[in-house]
Order: C-alpha cells, then structure tokens, then sequence
C-alpha cells in the first residue's frame, strides 16, 4: 500500500513538473511574441493555454485518489493538498501569459511605443523565481524557497515604475492611451506570476518547515507599501 | 468515526459560512467607502483583511485535520478538497476588496470624476453571486450554483463598457488619467470577485453532480471573447 502511494505520488509530482514547464513555456513565447510582434506565436499561447487546464483537473483527479488510499501520513496528506495548490497556481500562470498573448495582438496593430527592456527583465525575474519555486517543492528545499519569497519586491518595484512611465507617456500625448493600457496589463500580468510563484514558494515552505508564512512577510499586495 | 467526521465538517462548512459573510462585507464597505468618500472605512476594510487571510489558514488546518481521519467516503474527501478551494477564492475576494480601498483612498484625494452608479451595480451582482454560490455549496445546489456561471458575463459586460468610457475620459482630458486608472482598476477588483463567484459555482457543480466544468463554458475569461 505505501508503495502504491509513493508511486502515485511520483507520477502526480510528474505531472506538475509537465504543467511548470508548460506555463513557463507560455510565459516565455507571451513575452518573445511582445517583443518579435509576432501574432501567431501570441495565438499558439492562447489555444495551448487549454492544455494546461486539462492538465489542473487531472491533478485534481490524482489527489483525490491519493487521499482515498488508506494510510497516508498527515505529511504526505499535506504534501498531496499543496500539490493541488501549486497546480492551482500554475493554471493561473498560464492564463496570464493568456492575457499578454491577447494584448500583444491588440499592439500589434500599431506601432512600437517603447522598446522593450524592462518588460522582458521582469519576466525573466518571474521565470526563475517559478523554476526555483518548483525546484524546491521536489526537491524537498526549504530554504531555496525561502530565499524566492523576497525576489517578489524587485517586480512589483519594476511593475511600478514602467507603470508610471506609462502614465507619463499618456499625458503627454493621448494617442499612446491605449497601447500604453495594454502595456500596464501585460506588466501587471507578469507581476501577477511572480505571485503565483510566491504563492508556490511559501507553500512549499509550510509543506518542509511546518510553518504557515502566508499573510506574514507582505501587507496584502500593494507594491506601494511593501517597497517601504 | 463516522459521526466525529460529521461535526468536524460542520464545523468547517460554519467557518466558510464566516468567511464568505467577511470578504462579502469587505467588498460591501470598499464600494461604501468609494460611494461615501470615507477614508475611515477604507482603512478599516484594508486592516481587517488580516481576519480573512487567518480564517483561510484555519480552513486549511481544519480540512487536513478532516483528511487525516481514518474513513472518510471519496465524495466527504471531495468535499473538503473543495471547501479549501473556496477558502482561497474567498481569501482573494477580501484582497480584491482591499485593493478596492486603497484605490478608494487615492480617488478621494480629488474631486470625484463621475457618478457612481455603474461601479455599485457591478458589486451587487457580484455579491449576489457570491452568496448564491455559498448557499448552493451549503445546501447541495447543483441546479443553483449551475445558474450562477452565466451571469459572469453581464458583470465583464459592465466592465468592458466602463472601461471605454473611462478611456474616453482620459483622451478628451488628461487631467482625469490617474482617477480613470484607479477606477479601472476597482472595476477590474469587481470583476475578478465575479470570477471568484464563478470559480465557487463551478466547483459546487463538480462536487454535487461529479462533472468538471472548469474551462468548458469559457474561453479564458476575455470579456471580448466571452460575449460573442
């Protein structure tokens, strides 16, 4: 019976790693489609984005099953509901990278406003702190994610000031309006996944130390408070 | 065994009812607050948030409690996977409703823009289906919860309009930019509390008639798509 469950519980942590590598993977072609202003890799991220939905519920399916072997520790039980968590999460990854598909086909109809630096910096950020995220959750690393707990504050930083650049751009010359919305949406997008992989970090952290972190190191998501 | 799992459910099931009535009168104060210019009420929405954020921890200790004990039926551990689910969704309604209110707090610092009649009618449809989901998870409505999906789509109609007429506001004068953005993003609040719902109403039908019917009635939560 513990050897059925260990091997359930393998192909469930497989499972994850196959929705990480998806959604990071939808991540990185939002953000290459920005910056090549390419509509079709933006559409592939878009209708793939339902694979990685099919990919949450069968999750789901696993844990419940998992859970309805009898004899599970109460560590394994909890290792089983942060997976469902943490797919959770990374379903919210993926339709992100969704909505940045989607605005980077409604800038595609007009010219460049900006070139694209910070943008492609924080999605960076975002990427590694989801690799390290997830790293740490298999591999039983609770200060690995410990330390992706903190990184969050470098892109809310980021997401503000593109966020007032933009601002800026818009009273000087209403014609940048709505490229400059759409820009705000994408960066506040990929603030949203480091988020996600904040989320994920601090999970993993209660899963290995025992310890509920959640609600303590942030006031509730305002970038303007936690920069203080 | 058996009846000890039962009052342990009851309990957990009497700990959502807590939460949903919390995060539902954070959203109520935050429109409040916006409607009223009152900054006092705003604070006080964003300082309770920490009572939501514990009843969510709490929710999650009481469920792996719940799944801890020997015996429990595949649909009683489907129950509580799903009533942690909720929690979260609730946890991130009372988030919504602090960054409500603290976009509450930087509008009143000038003169209102426009009036709010749009913005109050949004939250209260969006209540409605918060609390129509809750009950159709607490007195096993398939039928009912399943009514609350498609009235998504008038709360991201709402929104879509509001928004275009927001953009229109900035354009003729750039002077109104910063409110409009602030207002964009407590419409944007209401809507994603609708998803929310949504995600509740969902879950609901999945726990009381065994189908998944996530990612099946919509396409990613565009408005623009979804209300085709």
């Amino acid at each position: 019976m513990t050897r059925h469950f260990e091997q359930e519980l393998a192909g469930l942590k497989q499972k994850l790693l196959t929705m990480a590598s998806l959604s990071a993977s939808a991540l990185t072609n939002g953000i290459r489609a920005l910056v090549d202003r390419n509509d079709d890799l933006a559409r592939k991220v878009i209708a793939d984005d339902s694979i990685i939905d099919q990919l949450e519920v069968d999750v789901d399916e696993m844990a419940i099953a998992l859970l309805a072997l009898q004899g599970p520790l109460a560590s394994d039980l909890r290792l089983v509901t942060i997976a469902m968590k943490i797919s959770h999460d990374l379903e919210r990854v993926g339709d992100e990278a969704t909505t940045i598909s989607r605005r980077v086909i409604e800038l595609s109809q007009e010219p460049q406003l900006k070139s694209y630096v910070d943008i492609p910096r924080m999605a960076n950020l975002a990427l590694a702190m989801l690799n390290e995220s997830l790293d740490a959750f298999i591999n039983r690393g609770a200060a690995k994610a410990r330390a992706v707990i903190p990184r969050d504050k470098e892109v809310d930083a980021i997401n503000k000031q593109l966020h007032r650049e933009l601002i800026s751009f818009m009273i000087e010359n209403p014609a940048t309006i709505t490229r400059a919305l759409n820009l705000m949406v994408i960066s506040k997008s990929i603030e949203r996944i480091a988020d996600h992989a904040t989320n994920i970090a601090e999970e993993v952290v209660y899963l290995y130390e025992g310890r509920d972190i959640r609600h303590t190191g942030k006031s509730g998501g305002d970038p303007t408070i936690a920069a203080k």
